[in-house]
């Protein structure tokens, strides 16, 4: 893949769980931005990813393949549920690619044509850099750190933030 | 009920869930601190305060009768799962006698009897000011406030809270 070719996003479908596996499961592994056990199983991880949320996407590029997967939910029940929250997930050897950038984007369109009026991040791990910078940039502001809240697989106890956006 | 009535925490049992449901259920119609629907089924009611959580609790007088509930639960999966959620409803009639306070106690005593790290609220509704005042001071921060979070059945959009206590 190279950084110009075309990234599609779609609907998630049930055949493609085998491919979305096959990216998350090394992300989950490492133990370092999401709180997943790192031996989750591959059903817990289907069950936390597309069972739960309301909707899922993946992202491809053109000469197919995915490349990220994303899922969009209420953060929580009723009076809270106009408060979207999404968790994004790209390839490893799609690093860099603008497939986060791609998946947030379309995420907050997604979310505002649901009637969302905010999206929160619950546990952005403060050492995954890359993301915090991210999600700097499409606007969603840090409303504060929780001290030690992320049991980092190499670095032990890290902070995390909260990130949220009005869209 | 006087001020000086001792309170009493035990664990919640099956056969409570009618005198938690009469506390709670006002609590939720009213739709001011929590966010589950206004018109919650008592069967939601149940799963969301007793079911899913890991550990519920009940705050009684000596004389009998139920004056208080609050659960416990790790807020996040694995990696996350060092960090404590607690919620907690006091009977109206009960209002301003300490409850609140002694099963915040007791719920951090419970956290760390149970090897967790911190514990987290979530969704502090910034006009429960009682409640505000009450998690400050039993040592609870402010890490940071979530633009009109929360849809409050009178006030309309307003703003929550997430507090945070390292234990």
């Amino acid at each position: 893949m190279s950084a110009t070719d075309a990234i599609r996003i779609r609907p998630y479908e049930e055949a493609d769980w085998p491919a979305v596996w096959r990216i998350v499961e090394p992300v989950f592994r490492a133990g370092e931005t999401w709180p997943l056990a790192t031996d989750v199983s591959e059903e817990e991880a289907r069950r936390f990813l597309v069972e739960l949320p309301a909707a899922a996407w993946v992202a491809e590029t053109e000469p197919g393949g995915l490349v990220g997967f994303y899922y969009l939910k209420p953060n929580q029940p009723a009076l809270g549920a106009h408060v979207a929250n999404a968790g994004y997930i790209v390839a490893t050897a799609a690093r860099g690619r603008g497939v986060a950038t791609a998946m947030c984007r379309h995420s907050q369109e997604e979310a505002r044509a649901r009637g969302f009026l905010a999206m929160q991040f619950n546990l952005v791990v403060a050492t995954n850099e890359a993301a915090v910078h991210l999600w700097s940039r499409e606007g969603f502001h840090i409303v504060g750190t929780l001290p030690k809240a992320f049991r980092h697989a190499r670095l032990g106890l890290v902070d995390a933030h909260v990130m949220y956006k009005l869209l």
